[in-house]
Formats: structure tokens, sequence, C-alpha cells
């Protein structure tokens, strides 16, 4: 199959009690994923910059997040759903995304209510938010922007990152809902998920609930479901697995001058071809 | 550090007895090269279309493949070697392709004597090469076209690819290196390495031989340079263990529920923050 | 307006007798060709060389013709028709042609059957012919590869610039329709359209035809159309009405010392915001 | 000739009394504003913003203003000094975008002291500005993060756009000269140059001074050197006049039907291949 349709995020979630979706940074990663099993995949930032070795910090631009995306989605039947950090600025920013990454054929993308330029969540830092009137507004710029009714704006509240109560995230995920969020996720990075819980039992059910348990890993996805979670995002294992087996592969290559030993443990340059859809392309060539 | 200033890759030759390099399609697979004592990278092809699904067969453009080796140099502080396939075309990309690669601060390219488009070395179909004297041309444009007298050019041949003897790529590489080719990179998909040692045994030394042992993984790195061997390319190792560590991260995920299991085997986010140099950026928040 | 929908090249042909398109290199200028009334864009590949300087030979990548495409595209209500030269390769290189210009949004295509890399048709040299047979492949290969129905390929032959008769033209052209080409355009660089006359005369009708009436400017639209022209493409007039217009505006801006004159002649900021849909962006503010 | 050098803005400023920059958005334009006299080149985002119709609000990105800027770079002897906006956001993003321009080979940028997101100076609206300290800060770490000694910021304050005293503007642009600039842009959109003089008149001299007289057009640039100034853009008079050009043009096409009356008015398609340099380029070809 040399192109592939996509489903958008919306067929997806209604479909499934609970979606998981993989972190990845380009399209091999995100077809890795599909090929697992996964329902969907995150076009994370903070995979995306690591990519790059640059911070996740607003310091990579749309242009290059997008081209990130669009690259993950044109290789997958399954949706991608896009992390868009703060939207990139202001309200024209919010409008201009959407229109970008609706034309590049992404179903769902994700806006977070810190300030424009951000920080990695899990970094240390201010991580100030803004107010929950001006993200309302930006997620009613963006459902407004969007041309197809099936488009997916998820709003992510960085209310527990910045230390705020999960009364103050309520409060505001319920704003967002009200401003047209079609889900909330709520972000936390305190190694247990009990603030995570508490807003899930308080949380009213008008809309999807989304989570990150990176720092709570040992949440299993049936709890979460059951708890009332409608997505789960294991946002960037794959990069980490990625960085020590890379790690790894290079210390062997150096340590050991030949890479025989490697080639047991290693993908074939034959399963690279498949990933690349080899075998259909050739079909082209006279 | 915020920003690297890097070596050329002549330099980089001039000064070590054999040079190896690790093949990668990012900067944070390049870095981890670095990292892990690589003297250089080489900025695939193969895996740099393996990351967007694509063929490794000149469907991807200069742009894209510039972007990627631009990306990686930027990470770096040892030298990239663009994988920079067929030249993209005649002898006026070739030129372009200089003028592009130089600016970008790219210090050194391969190109390889097939036809425009190419096929990966390791696929089957025709391999078909460009004539002898269209090449040498080739190489000659490219070496004109530099400004920097350090940039520096690699002539492959992809004749024993082609199922030409070689002494056919004897003769090649004898033109390219006296239309001004920097050195020369006899390519081979034999499961030994017979037909590049016999090569070596003939060649006259006057440029630096690289070679690429993918299929004859075994031939240990100080036996290639006592065969007189100047660099080795390990092109693609780090993109298979890739493949592997996500199938293996991927499935996990899907089939506990939970990745409690994997956050002793994968890098922290602490990792990857030292990666993206994050507490060096962080110093200029105010 | 902050965003267009735009109609297909299918269906604006469709709706008229004759359509005429307008060169352009970018969104500016493309929309100024829909304000004009053109009914859609030839978003070509002289111009957007031109416009960065660089030969219109091939020697820039599908990725930058393809992102002035779109964003020309992006700012219309009217199609663009996308000049992609010789489909950038061989049938593999169409067929992801194919799905990247019609994952932009683009509706209509256009290819040549000259060689890759090609040589602008005005400018001297050898502009050698790819055989009709592989170039219906090609025409065969965008066909299959487009996922809309309503998408269209316009077969372009080079016959008579590389000096051919208007029989070989035919003979091609003929079995570039039997491949699947939504039309053909018949290319000419002779002073007058005589040989364009007599292909029409002897072109059996079940495919529209194309033309590009750089040479032969006196050739009026409605003669055209008697003839059996369905498209007239006004290629390179912009352009060159640029180039001019900077170059008296540069020079009376140096000789003048100021600019007082020139404020009576030129577009006013107010006109540039228009172009920008300043106001309806400005509605977003909070 | 393929591919040019060139000169520093520093070393340009350093050689002239006053030097002219003409705005322009693509490389031809830039190649013209060369050709005509000018002794640089101001890569202006209201220019490539209108050219992409969009507003010149930061909603395009880093990453477009700098393949812009880069573009006109590589076709131009005189340099390219790069309207930067405010900075792209914060300290982290002013560092990567001197990273990343210094890279591409850009010798000079210019900062404004508004909030990210921007809105174009003309328009109406509340152009807020930073804090002097705060904008004073991304001036020094502008100047930290170049690599180059040559290379050269310019710091624009808005003051007088958005309302403030010249005296205000004074203050903001000696704070900036503290903290590193290299030079200060004082802009105004007042009918006459009232308040540019009064600056001029007080400014301490340690540092040049940029002026954009686009509203008050009559000043020559004899006496603008007289009273201070080092440099002169005349920002968007290029734009300007390609739309009042594209305009007539296209009107023209559509209501003769034919161009013959063009062709005495415009370019010729040979002046186009002068300014591509195909002569030679096509010195290459085999």
């Amino acid at each position: 199959m040399l192109r592939r349709e996509h489903q958008s995020f919306r067929t997806v979630l209604a479909a499934n009690k609970v979606v998981r979706l993989a972190g990845a940074h380009d399209a091999m990663g995100a077809a890795l994923a599909e090929q697992a099993g996964f329902q969907g995949v995150w076009a994370s930032s903070l995979e995306m910059s690591a990519a790059r070795c640059l911070p996740d910090a607003s310091v990579m631009t749309m242009t290059e997040y997008l081209e990130g995306a669009s690259n993950m989605q044109k290789a997958l039947s399954i949706p991608v759903v896009a992390d868009c950090d703060t939207g990139y600025g202001n309200n024209l920013n919010v409008a201009h995304m959407v229109h970008e990454y609706e034309a590049a054929g992404i179903t769902a993308v994700c806006m977070e209510d810190k300030l424009f330029p951000k920080m990695n969540s899990f970094a240390g830092g201010a991580q100030t938010l803004l107010s929950t009137e001006a993200f309302a507004s930006k997620v009613e710029t963006a459902k407004n922007a969007q041309r197809d009714p099936d488009f997916f704006v998820i709003a992510r509240t960085e209310a527990l990152i910045s230390g705020l109560s999960v009364e103050e995230a309520l409060e505001r995920c319920h704003a967002y809902a009200d401003a047209g969020a079609d889900a909330v996720l709520i972000h936390s990075k305190a190694k247990v998920n009990d603030q995570v819980l508490e807003f899930l039992r308080a949380w009213n059910g008008h809309r999807p609930v989304v989570v990150v348990p990176t720092t709570y890993p040992e949440w299993h996805v049936d709890d979460a479901a059951a708890a009332g979670v409608s997505v789960v995002i294991y946002a960037n294992q794959g990069l980490r697995a990625t960085v020590s087996a890379l790690r790894d592969t290079f210390k062997t290559i150096l340590t050991l001058g030949e890479t025989t030993s490697l080639e047991s443990r290693i993908a074939s340059v034959t399963e690279v071809f498949e990933l690349q859809n080899l075998d259909d392309w050739q079909k082209l060539e006279v």
C-alpha cells in the first residue's frame, strides 16, 4: 500500500471505551505504534524537540511541528493527535494553526493553558498559566476556525503542573468545555495519580478526559478507564527506549569493532524495507 | 552548551588512522553517536527515508535530506558526512547540491554513480550505472562548486552492487579520483568482503577508501584498517536497533496495560532533557 | 475571510467554454489573479525558480515547488494548476508527487514528456524527450495514484519544443490520452501559432487542449477557443511585469532620494492589508 | 556566476556614510535591489507575510521568515538585514533565532520591543511594548548568542508607534545600546518626521540610527543623513509597486484577450533568464 487513508480521531474515540495513544516523533515510530495495535499516535512536542536536540520550550516552530505531525499522519491509518503546545501564540496563531493542521489532514489537536512560550511540564520553572478567560477564548477560536465538523480540539490544563489545586483544574476544564473543547486533558507530574483521580471523581463527565501517566506508570489502562478516562497517552516511552537502544548499539559497535553480535538483536534490512512499503513501490518500476 | 562548533570531516580524517561513522536520521541519534565516541555521522538516505516510511529511491527530495543532515550537524561537534545519493540529478543538480550543503555547514558529501532516480543498493532491481565519464563529470562539477577548500567529496561506486567486476570498480574509482574525488567508497552487498579486499589490494592508494560493512558485519575495524580502509560506515545499525526497541516497547505497553516495567529499561526523562541541553537553555530564562 | 474554500479545476473547466490561467509564484500574485477575474492560477516553475534566482531546470525540488503551489492554493477560491515539470523523476516520483499534491489540496497537475532533469522550454539546448511509452506510463501512474476522482492530470508534450513534428506531437498526445490524461498541453516556442493550429485541427477532441501563448501573444482567447482550445495559460506575464515594476521603483528611490512621487503610482499600505485580510484577522484579537 | 559571496552588514555600514536598504520578499526582488544599487536588502516581515496573504502578526513562523531571508541572501553580494519582529518569543527564542540566522549566513537582524505576537506597526490596535528591562535582556541574549563578532543586532523601539513619547523612545534605545545593540531603529507612523528628528537631536550618537520613512516619504536621504541617520529602509515600496503592476497586467490580459500590448512594457523572458544566471548554469551541461 503506497498511501493510507486514515480515520478521524473522533471516529476512533467513538468506537472505543478507552483509546491508547503512543508518543512518536517520526513516521516510522508512528507506523510501529500502529502495527503494535495503538489506536492513535501522539505527535509529541517533547519527542519532536528531543529528536532535534532542542528544548521542549516553544523554540521549534509550528512549521516544524506540523511537518512532523503531517509526515506521521501520511504513514498511518490511525489518527494523529497533534501536541500543539499553547497554540503557538494568541487567538490569531490558534486560528492559523487550525487552518494549517486541518489542511494537512490532522483530525485532532491539543492545546494547553500555559503562556507562550511554554516550558516542558516536567522541567522546573514557573509554568505560568494564561487566564481561564483567555484560554477559553483560544478554545473557542480553534473551534470556530475548523472547517470539518469532525475536527477535534483537546483543551489541556496545566493547573496541577503549575501547583494549583484540583478545584482550579476543574474550574478551568469546565470553562474550556463550555467554550467548545471536545475533550479535556488533566496533566500531572506527581508520582501518584491521586489528584487525577480526584479530578475524575468531580468531573461532570460531559466531555471525555485524557491522561498522560508518565510519572505514575503503574496506573493500568483498565483502572484508568474504570475511573472515567477515555484516552491514555503513553507520551514518551518510545523516545526513551530509542535513546537506550541507540546508546547500547553505538557502544557495542565501538567496543567490539564489528557488528556480528548485533545482527540477531536488531531488525533486519528487510524489515526496514517493509516499513518503507518497498515491494509496493517497486511495482511501479518499468 | 547551546550551540556547537564542529570540525570538518577533512580535519577528522587527517587526525585518525581510521574513522568510524555511525548512520543516523535525526539530531538525537547523531548526538548519541557522538557521545558514544564515533568520529563522524553518516546522514543516511536509507535511515532518513525509513524514518518517513518512504522508499530509499530518490523519492524524498534534496530539500528533505539536506534539512535532516543540517539538523544533525547543528547538534554535533563531529562532522556529518551527507549521503547525497546520485547528487539528485545531473551536473546542475550537483553544483546546486554543493552550494546548499556547504551553505548549511556540511563539510563532506558522498555521491554514487547510479542513475537518478536511484534505488537502495540492497533492494533488487537493475541498479543501472551512469557512464564513468558522466559520473566523473559530476565529481568534477562538485569540486568546482565548493567554496571552502576543506569541503570533501566522496565518490561512491556501485559497480559491485550492479554486478560488475572489481576491475570495473577500480577503473571507475581511478577515474573519479582523477576527476578530483577526495575519497572513494566501494560498496558491496555480498555476504563476504572478498571483493572489497580484492579492490583494496589493487587500489593505488592515492585516495582514502570508505567501506560500509552492512552485509559482512564480522569485518573488524582493525582488519579493515590494516587492509587499507580509512573510513568505516556503520550505516543503519542504529536505525534497526530503533525498530526493534520500538516494537518491543509498544508491545509491552499494550500487553501489560501499564509501563512500570519499562522504567528500568528505558532512558529517563532527565536523560532526554540532557540531550536537549535543557539546563543551559533554562539559564536564559529571566 | 480567514480561509477560503476552493473549487477543483475539473469543476471550473466543466463550467466554462474556455478557462484562462494566470502564472504566479506566490500567494499574493495568485490572489491578485483571482481578484482580476482569472478562473485559475498556473503555479509556474519558471516563475517560482525566477523568484529564487535559480534556473528553471529541475534544480529546485518538488518540496519547494509544492510549498509554493500549496501556499497559493490556500489564498484562493479558484484552483491552482501545478506545473510539475517532468513529475520529478520516474514512476515512483510521479506517484509520490500525486500523493503529496493531492494531500496539499491541489486539484490539478501538469507533467511534461521531457527527461528529468529538464531545462526551461524557451532556453536553448537539447530538450530531449522521454519515449512515448515511458511517459504514457507516468501518466497512467499519476492517474492510478490519485485518490479523489476529481483530481486532474494534464499531459504536456514538448515535441514541438524539441523540434519534432506536429504529427509526433499528435501521436504522443493520443497515447497520453489513452493512458488516462485528463487533458493535453501542446507547447510551442514558435513566433507564430501555425503548428499549434495544425495540431488543433488534427486533434480528435476527446480531451481538452491547453495552450501557452507566450511567444505568439497576439492570439486572442476567443480565437483560441474557436480553434478548439479549452485552457489558455498566461504563464509569465505577471512575473515579467513584476521585474519591470521593481526595476523602475528601485531606480526611482535611489535616483530621487525619497519616495513621494511613488506614492501615487503604487498600491497603498492599506491595499496590502486588504490582501492580507487584516480586518478579519484583527477581529480575533481580544 | 552560480553563487555569490556576500559582505557583512557591518562591513557595508562602515564603508558608507548612509546605507539604503530596499524591502524585499523574495530573492528576485532582492537581486533587483542589488542591481539597482541598494547597499543592502531588508527582508521585511510585512512583505513576506503579504506574499503569503497572511497578516503581519507573528502568524508566520521563524522557519518561514528565515527561509525567505536565507533565499534572498543566497542571491546577493550585498547583505540582508532580517526583520525578525519580536525575536519570536522570549530569550530562548532569541538565542535560537541568532543561532539559526547566523548559520544561514545572515549577518544582521532587527528585533523590536513589542510583545509577541506582534501586530504590524501601521495597523490599529494596542501595540503593547515589553518592559525596557525585558527587551534589553533579549538584546543581550542575542549578542551573547552570536558566534561571529561581525554579526549585527539592531534594536528597534516601537515606543512612538505605541503612542509613547520621544523621551521614552530615547530611554529605551539607550538601554538597548547599553545592553549591546549595534544600532537602534526609531520607528514612527506619523505623517511627518518631527518626532524622529527630535529623537535624532537628543540621541547621544554612540550607536547608528536606522529609520523607515514609509509615512513621511518626502524625507530625502541626504537630509536624513545630515540629521544623523546611518541607515534608511525603504521597506515596502517594492511590494506595493508589485501589487500595482500585477493588478494592471492581469486586468490588461483579461480585458484585451491577448498580451501583445504588454510585450513592450514588461521584461522579456531573456531578462528573466539573466536573473536566473541561466547562461552560467547551462555551462555545466555536458
